[in-house]
């Protein structure tokens, strides 16, 4: 390897190529914490840099793991010391602004927090939000396909991507730049590198999408008293208001995000079996505040909703969404706490949920506990469960019972978080033979030495 | 084949089987009028019935062109007497409809227009809009991944298919209906299927999602005094009003449009560079109206427009899309007319069209003329030229043009209506030769033997 090494340093410089203690002093991932473990990392400059390390690589037979921001939650950047880590933090132009068509063309290293703040710039907004935007990558955002509180509106990553350049196993640049909305000209083939997290090919830069800024924004909670009542508030909320985020949140998490971890004052009594958060964008606050304030109490005479809190200053506002995204209250009260990801058709969630709960009951009687939200309206559920025990044969137990009904009702054992490692093993609940099948063909495709982030995804 | 057939008539029964007379009394496609040369047409009932007629194809390297509406206008469709055609006519069921989820699923030879109504009856809508809505399939907009005057608001078919069912080449189904808005577990795999025309696959079924009926729509034509101010008015428009289209005719298309042929009442003058055609769509008459009011008012007050017409009735709404919509009255004034379909960057617009009519006047000195008009927010524009001559040499050396200048602005040779057999040879401007192998290796590993569609998109 050591040859090797050399010749990449020759291309990117010796000073971007990490070895031995400037490796193992950055993490593997952001929920480990264990230091990296990769032979070496490579920070390329461009792509033509990369371009030339990917075609020295595959002649070596030389396995890669790409890294972004390393926010990832299903251990998808862990490299083994027989892999090479290729970072693309020195990729973090902005390289185009265009305000009349409407997008913003940047390098795959550049964090998503730089891209929103860009678009604002141009009085235009790019709608992916997510938690760790001030770390996480646009490239690593593709690679993921994230998703995020406003896909109810705006869609997922995907949607957002125009064109993009990718660099191949072998070194080859695709280079699929398109700029316009509407582009049939043979396969799509940006899709195949959005969501394989790494697997397919290295996302170096790409065009995405803004869209206009909207100034007014409308939030509340609301308590709802059955999942009936919360699905058909979910029906008539994008009929009354600019929907842009519908949050549920089961009875259990509320009450420990409030009263039972005293990390919240609770806005609303806690003996509602469900709350929901909603949120609207509009361009006229007066009006959307008026229409707002209609749709709750529409609501509230149909009986969806029995109690409500309107956000009327931007630290109201924050209040009610901390209570939704303050994740550490939750790991300070459930620890050791296993997290997932999942989506299921929503008429199938009450069941699924309460079926859950009873299970855990019976395979960890007296320790099991299970807190449910999520973005209802995209059908995406985060199950918090917790059997007081962190073994590994504890949290093989609970992935069972979380993932194994999902095949039955068509879920998906990965709603945005994607596979990675962890998984893995469970891909099989949400897709079928023929479905894991055809996606190794694609592998073996476009990367016939499964050189490309190994063992992730497909295994 | 004779063999084969008798098989495969086995499978669909004799009656589904259609041969000789009952061939050539169809159309190769809605453009050509000439009539279908296939071997034969096979009708499958179901899945089933089409996987193993595949598989049937496949051992004995019987080729299979997909057959929808036939309302494509690229080729994409014909036919080869050596060819079989397989008609999805038969599988027309709509299977379910989920108010809840806000999805709908439906066989592929669904026509577009019954997914619209079963999406209004529930009180929602199926946003993907064309003038063939009436004969052309969901099968077939998924496998062209169709446009429309919404996309601008709602995306392309792309961004509506939820999940989808395909058979491979080799009679394998790929059966991936996912009904949630969020699935990261492994490859998308629906998007191999989504615009490939029946090369990678055949779809059989779908997940399509819905969206909220918004029960006001406004509506206006305007008279824009140049290119900038266009291009200002359409980054104005979505701030101020739920922006649904945005049209822009330049003024040789409305002057025909209206005062040429006759065809159509100017409601404005027409001595106006630019026009365009808004329309928003909101959940407020009374306020979605005053709000486009203020917008005109605006843009009128910016002198972004000089003039415009507001619909104030259903008439007048109509009125307005026919002058936009009237292809007959083009062919009509323009025949022997060569269409075009092409996207590129908004800001390259103007020159573009400009160049393209000076080099026309040059190469067909007296004869040659130009009109332009399209989807301006989707980088979409559809051009009509005549040279009063049909003859294949004319057509090539018009195509040249049109085509060429494309590949250094980035533009696209097709922007919504596919490659089929008519584009193929331009598809080089608008791909890399990296992106052109990239698309082989996909074909290679999908469809091995070269029996899907073939010599569609990539021949």
């Amino acid at each position: 390897m050591q040859q090797l090494l050399d010749h990449i340093a020759e291309i990117v410089g010796r000073d971007h190529l990490l070895t031995g203690e400037a490796v193992r002093q950055r993490n593997a991932d952001w929920f480990t914490h264990s230091p990296c473990e990769a032979a070496a990392i490579v920070r390329p400059a461009n792509t033509e840099q990369l371009s030339r390390v990917m075609a020295l690589c595959h002649a070596a037979g030389q396995p890669v793991v790409t890294h972004g921001g390393l926010t990832g939650v299903v251990h998808g950047a862990v490299a083994a010391p027989n892999e090479l880590a290729v970072s693309l933090e020195r990729m973090t132009a902005i390289e185009a602004v265009d305000p009349v068509g409407g997008t913003l063309t940047a390098q795959a290293g550049v964090p998503l927090q730089r891209v929103q703040e860009a678009a604002v710039e141009i009085g235009m907004q790019f709608p992916v939000d997510l938690g760790a935007r001030g770390s996480c990558t646009i490239g690593g955002n593709i690679a993921t396909n994230a998703g995020g509180i406003r896909v109810i509106r705006y869609g997922m990553m995907r949607q957002q991507v125009l064109g993009l350049e990718a660099v191949l196993a072998g070194g080859r640049v695709i280079s699929s730049m398109n700029t316009m909305l509407k582009n049939n000209a043979g396969y799509d083939l940006k899709q195949l590198f959005i969501g394989s997290e790494g697997t397919l090919g290295i996302v170096t830069r790409a065009v995405l999408r803004l869209q206009p800024a909207l100034p007014s924004e409308q939030c509340a909670l609301v308590s709802v008293p059955s999942f009936e009542a919360l699905t058909r508030l979910l029906n008539l909320a994008p009929r009354r208001i600019g929907l842009s985020a519908f949050e549920a949140l089961w009875n259990s998490h509320y009450r420990l995000m409030t009263e039972e971890s005293g990390a919240h004052t609770p806005p609303l009594a806690t003996d509602s079996p469900f709350y929901a958060i909603l949120e609207s964008q509009g361009m006229d606050t007066e009006r959307d505040a008026e229409q707002f304030q209609a749709l709750l109490e529409e609501a509230f005479e149909a009986e969806l909703i029995t109690d409500a809190v309107l956000a009327s200053s931007e630290a109201q506002r924050q209040a009610i969404w901390a209570i939704r995204e303050d994740i550490e209250a939750l790991v300070r009260t459930l620890k050791p706490m296993f997290s997932f990801d999942i989506s299921l058709p929503i008429p199938a969630m009450e069941t699924y949920v309460e079926g859950l709960e009873q299970r855990l009951a019976e395979a960890f009687p007296g320790v099991a506990r299970l807190v449910a939200f999520g973005h209802l309206g995209d059908g995406n559920l985060h199950i918090m469960v917790t059997v007081r025990d962190a073994a590994a044969e504890c949290r093989r137990a609970v992935e069972q019972l979380v993932y194994a009904p999902l095949a039955e009702i068509g879920g998906s054992v990965s709603a945005e978080h994607g596979i990675g490692l962890e998984k893995r093993d469970y891909l099989h609940f949400s897709r079928s033979e023929e479905e894991v099948a055809t996606m190794r063909l694609l592998k073996q495709a476009l990367d016939p030495k499964g050189l490309l982030n190994p063992g992730k995804v497909l295994g």
